[in-house]
């Protein structure tokens, strides 16, 4: 053997049944299988608060599989239907290219169903979770990425995606981007600003937007003799009930949406594990001055936030509540939180329990509710504009406003995964290659 | 006694508890007991079906009192708040004159709180439901109205609200719509008209509105090399559960919103029972051309509008469902119609079952959901440019397409809860001087 030969296994980390094994083994390299396919080489992966959920073997599944959907790497090889221009396809397919730079979104989506088309790529039909027994995750050195003209946002060529960003602004970002910030556009990053985005578009929040009432909001005719909003009446208050990496970004991401569209705010962002909050308190402290005079922003447990929307609203609560949890307590705490004719969106993964609410309680609260996963693909071009915006925060790797706890070889992923799940350390990034 | 003595007695439809027994009393005339009050001599009341819940007990209720929270009337008396114009109270307690026609929403509400300005006045917290313990109802010859100035809506002069119709097209429609026609605006039409507004407005149906995939739906950036949206994406796929009274203004409603935006539709109105399918097949067909060429409207039961909603959308689902029942059944119904990403509008009243879903379906199928009462008083606006707009629909008692069954005296009041209790009769008005 010599090394003009080309590799032909390489290291993955992957889990075994029933739960909580771990272990780095040898494995073939990915070939492509079909010519939709693109062969990715995988520059960083990262370990997500969701992968819990297959490693304590809550997830249903019983099969050893290659973990991890959140990767960014290179492309090294693409299936023969890249290179063509087939009207209606995704761009991808006519302008990626072997070398390119590219982040992936969790789960796979083809890009040109009725689904991709509306933009909401994380139900695709023919779509799969990385990670998972049904397609081989990005915890290795190469994985096989199918659809991937649908799947993959190209990192070397920012003309492919609409943005409010400049084709200069945004090539020059990425040339200064890490691949560890870049990765976050992976699940966290664009599931915080869908969070924000749902709930600040939601109808029920257009009164505080648009400065006129439910209904006259949604139309453009001259108001009459109704009584309009006053100053008061027009500060958004909004609850983020959980402050891991997601909640972090939800909250990083709704403060930058009030920014922009000038709205007063008082924004309380929730947990009731202290290092979280400072994580959090120390993530506000690192940006800059955007608006941050127009609002009030604190960080809190449970109770003490429970007071704070009570004296900022004398006891009507939020507009909005963000669950970045996914159980049962934090959906209470969010109805608890949120106002009559408030919104709760939720982005937390939810598990079996029944909702532990009554059809009266909805009713009576006129409560609405938005559930569900990101649409991460569709959310890259809001949240790469985002990352941009706030590379103060997004940047760094185990400083004390950092997204990032550490950087690690595949030698150390079974602890990782251990420590991880005890919440002895925050998110881990592995490096297949160190 | 001599005529010159204003009457100080008057008829009223009462409830006795425990269940099922309504009597026609002689009670005392109401007075002006607070300076925001007005007295209404009552021309035409309605029976509702949420009027239903304490008549047949269930709603918790044990105190005698008067029925009825739909009535249109003319003021007869007024509090000494009104006259005088005190800056940000509401237009009426400067405008509303004696003899002044009015409608008023189910609930009273002040109208100059933050809640009301918002626009969400039936959840004021000072408001109180008509015929209920808390607050004498109108199916009565006067009733009291308290914080009049925020509950009541002017139907002597058109100025007092904003609309997209000119002041005289307005008053013109005053001048020539029935009383039996406006008064269902006091609870019916608005909260169909709700139903619809905050579905087509709701984010997850943006990419069908503006044409644009989610989330460059809310944003004015130019799009990139984005896959766009056909037209056969454009098309709005609506289900509406359940046509009794508000479900066939919701349908009404729908079918006036797709037409007025110039959006593609397919809309399903579904109901178990043959006789309210054939109520909306006669509401439709009495509707002119506005918008029927741009889509498909079918009347079914429900396992024939699962089979044509599968149909229509290859398995998808409808992007959104109307659900005007208020039961564990018709939101199991919803579910399964409606689409992942897409959106339940509920204003059933619902009741103590719990809501018959895991956390784990609602992520699954990133559903939305809107629950809750109409904020009548808001809506009366909308609901009233859609009343004139329809009058074909709206202005009609006794006939095949007419919501209005009948209009008998409260001599027919015991027997018409009877029969309406056991879906023996349509919608009954009660004139108290009949």
């Amino acid at each position: 053997m010599t090394s003009s030969v080309p590799p032909s296994t390489q290291s993955a980390v992957r889990w075994f049944p029933p739960s909580y094994d771990i272990r780095v083994e040898t494995v073939p390299i990915p070939q492509i299988q079909d010519p939709d396919d693109a062969i990715v080489k995988v520059k960083l992966a990262a370990l997500c608060g969701s992968d819990l959920h297959i490693y304590r073997g809550h997830g249903g599944v019983d099969a050893v599989h290659t973990c991890g959907h959140e990767f960014i790497g290179e492309v090294v090889a693409l299936g023969s239907n890249f290179g063509a221009k087939v009207e209606r396809r995704p761009f991808l397919y006519s302008s990626l290219k072997v070398g390119d730079k590219v982040v992936s979104p969790f789960t796979s989506n083809c890009g040109e169903c009725h689904v991709c088309r509306m933009g909401y790529t994380a139900r695709c039909p023919k779509g799969k979770l990385f990670g998972s027994p049904a397609l081989e995750g990005g915890q290795a050195q190469f994985l096989r990425v199918p659809m991937a003209g649908g799947t993959l946002f190209n990192l070397s060529d920012p003309s492919t995606w609409s943005s409010n960003l400049s084709q200069e602004i945004k090539q020059q970002a990425l040339s200064e981007l890490s691949d560890s910030s870049l990765l976050l556009l992976a699940d966290i990053l664009p599931t915080g600003v869908f969070a924000a985005t749902q709930a600040i578009n939601h109808p029920k929040v257009q009164p505080v937007v648009t400065g006129r009432p439910w209904p006259l909001c949604f139309s453009d005719s001259p108001a009459g003799n109704e009584v309009m909003l006053t100053q008061e009446d027009r500060i958004l208050t909004v609850a983020i009930v959980g402050l891991g990496p997601v909640g972090v970004c939800a909250t990083v991401s709704m403060l930058d949406l009030v920014a922009t569209k000038g709205i007063p705010y008082r924004i309380v962002a929730i947990d009731p594990v202290e290092s979280r909050r400072e994580k959090v308190k120390a993530v506000y402290d690192s940006i800059g001055d955007d608006g941050k005079g127009r609002g009030e922003f604190v960080v809190l447990g449970i109770d003490a936030a429970k007071e704070q929307v009570k004296a900022w609203t004398k006891g009507t609560g939020c507009n909005a509540v963000l669950e970045v949890v996914g159980n049962s307590s934090a959906l209470t705490l969010a109805f608890e939180l949120v106002r009559a004719f408030g919104v709760i969106t939720s982005v937390g993964v939810h598990g079996e329990p029944q909702i532990p609410f009554t059809g009266r309680e909805f009713y009576n609260k006129n409560v609405s509710l938005d559930f569900g996963r990101c649409p991460a693909r569709a959310m890259f071009p809001p949240a790469f504009d985002l990352l941009v915006k706030r590379q103060d925060v997004f940047g760094g790797v185990g400083q004390a406003n950092s997204l990032i706890d550490r950087i690690v070889g595949f030698n150390e992923a079974a602890e990782s995964y251990r420590a991880f799940d005890k919440g002895e350390i925050g998110k881990v990034i592995f490096d297949p290659w160190k």
